[in-house]
């Protein structure tokens, strides 16, 4: 009887486990998709009914087969939110999971999708499609995790999107701890990797293949036909840590950051769009590192970043270098790119710092140039002229060039009977295509070249070749980003314009009222006359505040306790304050960030307005990061201190605040520091902290500033103090500058207000 | 009618090509060889005429095809000798050359053969087969070169004989610099590696694949079915420097080394064979460094070796490590191998030196102990029962032991259940082949175990499968090496034996007449009287020269110029001086090397004898190396200095000596030191210097010794000084031995003489 059972069972798993008919299992509950998991055969679905699942904790495991997969999947895609304290963890073979949502949470474990749920249940032939993640970060931003971990062999991430994580950790990560999981062949394919805003440190990286512990692992990763759109993280938009992984076709729209080949070798990176501003000198390329990589038929266009950040950084290495620093570039083949009106795209043996043997122990100096390097048939165009297409750090003695063209003349040093000047000519295809009117059909065929097969558009090179990343002709709607193509096909990242609104008030419970319901965009504009605001204003969208006629401001008097704050900037809280006298007690912050909870940043801006009698002016907590903080033609009188962003003190490249503009103001009679700037920890790889200090004038501040330094700005990388007159401040120092990263001051007037230092080299803590 | 032409010289070439009846073109000298070479087409094959070809540097390139190679042949195999100072570099495609004798001479380059010409003609799919390299050696042991460069991809040595290097430099060096020699699976097949001397320093190895600066290249080089015998050249007898490389089927007999995974990952060390001696310690196994390999099937016997050598070292690694230091042991897997009769054959963390951090920099520090390592499936079996099978220098916590037996208690630290004592027995095949009388079939099944297919013996694991390395049943004929399976077809290493001679001499002039014309093993036989002599007596062969009667000793009276010696050894130099009285003038010296063409090693014994009035006993210059020095029942006395084995000061770890016996001897009234014996330069993966001074009396010795050391031993790893006696020795120390390697002094009687003192770390000059 139990035999007959038993193959009764059998034959219905059997007859069911078809896909075609197979068993749909819809599910409501925790419970009912626990069951469902644990009795799920191959070729059944598992339908999750639409609705909010709040703080769920999934493991989907199960032996699923070629053709017929164990399917996870939202009832209407989309119409399936995890919500709350959740995740979701895969490890099995044949699993599919679509359609799902993950919003308004963040996860418990280390991971939002794992595709593994401990070492011994690993995911392998595993797919996630159609699924977004949406801010679904930790509340503190130091706290690290992973969105998605990829574990195991020939997973799958596909026609996902992916956006706003703001906390710690690569938001991919594959993991190759392990021969279960090298040689895996994973798929990272048709996503949409949305914006990742600036982290502030190490760490914001959008994908990370492997670590240095793990850099000698075969990974064979395709991360293939993806958008990454301002994926500003770090330094590092993808962080490639471990050998034979392939990047095609994806296109970098903006993003303040390169493709960096850290650790590994053999990889190929070809047929990539790397679409920088005219504005940004944080926008790169590929930063080239280690041995036989092959660089083909990319795109890059208005680059402008420079050293680390530049289209095309080839690194120079630390000899027998450590396995975590610098591995020395030799036989990589970089050919048939484009570089168009990009900035000194070429820059070689970046990072060459061998001037610093007095400073840094030896592991440091990076010393070993690139060596049996090819540049072979790129072009290099620009609308305007750029002389200097080329820098090198140290001698450029072990890179073979070979047919590359450009259309300036070439002043650099670096000079190369394969580096000729020739009359180019593009022609505009769309905003930021360009494309040659003629193939430049005189190509170098090197070692293997007759394999590279196609250009960027994935047109043949066999009938019609050509120099540079593109072969003729080029179809028109190339130059266009087809977003249809990329992410979850029932998700829109595009934002319905909402016209802003304007409440205006006249008294303090009517402000504290407009704040409370006001929608992200309002402006609230304050008649003339004293507001008396005893709890702090907390800023958690985006609001605007202003006196309604400029010539008439209104008075915000802040009553609040000492070490409060009159404004209280929370996570994604942006303020503006505009004509306002804003006063304190003495023993009050006129702005503070929260101490906890700040999982993404917040802006300040400050116009036209008057702060006086403060403790502090804005006072921000360590974990709390401000992307830019803008104080213009304001008074600041009266306070014990002025700006400090400086309790991000671990020394692990963590800082406070991306950019810093303070312009055209006054600060009088603040009697500490007027600004405290600090990011601590040595990894030249993380770089960051931008100052413009122009056009204010300091008046009898720094009385009592024990540091003997009125602006501290120690750390920070990017640092301009200019024209500005500086006042009767009874102090040692103005500022302690940074010489190796040119910092130096420039117009401005002193008067009896000690005097500017430069250091060239900064003493810091490595962190690692 | 030129058109007509070159139609008929295309056709002719055609008509030709083909193998079957393609050309065979005789060449008698250098100018037709050249000339056959430039004309070759596919399917040619140059003959050399037999004979000997003297002084030739043969450059053969050309285009052969799969089907139609160009060969370049002996006339008849092993009948051309290639001479002198010659060699051969070979670039092209499909290239072969079979049936060549290299002897009596080397090479004026860096290779005897060379599988490429220049950076540009390259050698692809070329082979070199049924050829002999045999003491092809450089003059000078100092001066270096590889005997077989392989450049290129898919070349192959086949059925080789090569043997008795005894210069620095490995004998097959595969070079992986350049996109071109990477993934090249060449194959190293079928070759017999005979005898390669005792090196006395690093670079000694037979093979080596990279090397550290090309260590993250894929290699795939097969090294198959080759039987290596007595390669004792130095620590490595292999050195695995890259990637992916496969080492299957061969036979390690009574090498003194290992095959050493020094650096690359991924490499397969499948059913080869570890044939150890009762009397050898060097004799090693399988060292073990890095990621990622699979070490299956194989079968260690007698492996007495420890630490560095012992049949399995599992290294520590370095945290980070340099590129040319250790990297950590992780995932690697050591499944179905047998260790017979093997002396702790398990050592793990070897090389661990945490207590040394105050002596070395940190990148020296070997505190990294493996990770994720499996070892399953292997047998250890001893026939006198090894209670401490494992051997572990850290913690062994990160290894997984599963199904591993052992026929004996198992008293080290190291326990698990995965380490079982069962009831093993195993029957003798041969000499050192011991087979399982029955299969242990409880096999674990790690991930991609299923891809162990075969035993040791290339016998299915399908159908029967069972631990260690040999599954039933197994063919008598297996416990036999078939050394016709190796090597050139036509080439013998077998020597015939002659009767030794011996020839009676009564006077000086028929001293040196009988030295000049004796053959190699001759005895020569002196009359009682005093033997006159005024010229060194040159030793470049293997001699004993003796008293006929032993209780009527002769005299040898030198009386050469200052600083010449009574005997003169040179390379392969082998005398046995026994019951003599050897008197010098006070200037000379008893015993000295040549100053140059010591290209190979020499050996000294010296027995029953008594020596004075020399100024130094033995003076080994520069670049000579003594394989043994043995003096036994010897006087020494009235000499200024003892045995100078201490010109090797470059501190790149060479030495001067390999084993050094001086036992129950006496010496007496030696100004200075009575021994000195030198090894410079810190590199812990060489070994070396071998000090046995037992039994001895020494008086009144090293008054003049500005050292203050009677017996002076730096850096020789291997030190014994016991049951000696020391009496009246003007001195401060007879001895400084170095802890860390253990050395004490043992059951010495001193009396006025100094002390031994221990100093636990030797501060050493790093070699790289």
């Amino acid at each position: 009887m139990r035999n007959l059972l038993f193959f009764g069972v059998v034959f219905l798993l059997f007859s069911f486990g078809k896909k075609e008919n197979g068993n749909i299992i819809k599910v409501n509950n925790q419970e009912e998709l626990k069951s469902a998991i644990k009795n799920a055969v191959a070729g059944e679905e598992i339908v999750l009914a639409n609705g909010v699942w709040k703080d769920v904790q999934i493991k989907f495991y199960g032996k699923g087969t070629k053709g017929a997969p164990i399917v996870l999947r939202a009832e209407t895609a989309g119409k399936v939110t995890i919500e709350g304290v959740s995740d979701l963890k895969i490890g099995g073979t044949y699993l599919e999971v679509r359609g799902l949502y993950f919003k308004n949470g963040y996860t418990p474990s280390n991971t939002v999708i794992d595709f593994h749920i401990d070492s011994k249940t690993i995911a392998n032939n595993c797919k996630v499609y159609d699924c977004v993640i949406e801010d679904f970060t930790q509340l503190n931003r130091n706290k690290e995790d992973h969105w998605i971990e990829f574990w195991g062999r020939h997973n799958q991430l596909d026609h996902c999107y992916i956006t706003g994580k703001s906390n710690s950790g690569p938001t991919i990560l594959v993991a190759l701890k392990g021969n279960e999981h090298i040689n895996n062949y994973h798929q990272i394919t048709n996503n949409h990797f949305g914006p990742r805003p600036r982290k502030g440190g190490p760490h914001g990286e959008t994908l990370q293949i492997g670590d240095s512990n793990t850099s000698m692992a075969p990974s064979y990763t395709n991360v293939a036909n993806n958008l990454f759109e301002r994926c500003d993280g770090e330094v590092e938009i993808i962080s490639n840590k471990s050998n034979n992984n392939e990047y095609r076709n994806n296109i970098f729209y903006k993003c303040e950051g390169s493709l960096v080949l850290r650790h590994g070798n053999y990889c190929t990176i070809d047929g990539n769009m790397f679409i920088g501003d005219d504005n940004s000198e944080f926008m790169g390329g590929i930063r080239v590192i280690n041995t036989g990589h092959l660089i083909t038929n990319n795109y890059f266009y208005n680059i402008k970043g420079k050293e680390f950040r530049s289209a095309l950084a080839v690194m120079n290495g630390v000899p027998k270098s450590p396995q975590n620093r610098y591995n020395q570039v030799t036989d990589v083949v970089v050919a048939y790119n484009t570089f168009l009106d990009c900035k000194t795209p070429w820059q070689f043996s970046v990072g060459a710092n061998m001037d610093k043997s007095d400073v840094l122990p030896a592991q440091e100096i990076r010393s070993a140039r690139p060596e049996r390097m090819i540049m072979a048939n790129n072009i290099i165009f620009n609308h305007v002229a750029d002389e200097f297409p080329i820098k090198a750090y140290d001698k450029v003695d072990g890179v073979l060039f070979k047919n590359n063209s450009m259309n300036g003349a070439n002043k650099s040093e670096v000079k190369d009977d394969g580096l000729k000047t020739e009359n180019l000519a593009m022609f505009k295809l769309s905003e930021w295509l360009y494309v040659p009117t003629v193939d430049q059909k005189e190509v170098y065929a090197g070692f293997e070249f007759e394999n590279i097969k196609q250009d960027v558009f994935s047109n043949s090179r066999a009938t019609t070749n050509g120099m540079g990343a593109i072969v003729l002709p080029v179809d028109k709607s190339k130059g266009a980003i087809n977003k249809k193509a990329y992410g979850a096909h029932w998700f829109s990242d595009e934002t319905v314009y909402e016209t802003p609104k304007t409440i205006r008030v006249a008294s303090e419970n009517e402000l504290t009222a407009a704040l409370a319901k006001a929608t992200s965009g309002t402006t609230i504009e304050l008649k003339k006359g004293i507001y008396r605001i005893a709890a702090s204003l907390i800023i958690d969208k985006k609001i605007t505040i202003k006196s309604k006629d400029q010539k008439n401001r209104a008075t915000v008097e802040y009553s609040g306790k000492d070490n409060t704050s009159a404004f209280l900037m929370g996570a994604k809280g942006n303020l503006t304050l505009e004509n306002i006298v804003l006063k304190g007690g003495n023993g009050q912050h006129a702005f503070a960030t929260k101490e906890k909870e700040m999982f993404s940043a917040y802006n300040l801006k400050v116009k036209n307005t008057e702060i006086s009698d403060f403790d502090c002016v804005l006072n921000a907590y360590k974990d709390s990061f401000a992307d830019t903080i803008s104080i213009d033609n304001t008074v600041i009188k009266k306070c014990k201190r002025g700006l400090k962003l400086a309790d991000e003190n671990d020394d692990l490249g963590e800082y406070n605040a991306e950019f810093v503009y303070i312009r055209n103001s006054k600060f009088e009679n603040i009697q500490n520091n007027i600004l405290d700037y600090y990011r601590g920890g040595y990894d030249e790889s993380t770089i960051g902290g931008n100052l413009v200090f122009q056009n204010n004038t300091v008046v009898n501040c720094g009385k009592e500033e024990k540091s003997g330094v009125l602006i501290k700005t120690t750390g920070i990388v990017n640092v301009e103090i200019s024209k500005n007159s500086f006042l009767n401040n009874t102090i040692k120092f103005i500022a302690i500058l940074w010489g190796e990263k040119n910092q130096e001051p420039k117009e401005n007037s002193i008067k009896n207000s000690g005097e500017f230092k430069i250091e060239q080299n900064l003493k810091q803590k490595m962190m690692y």
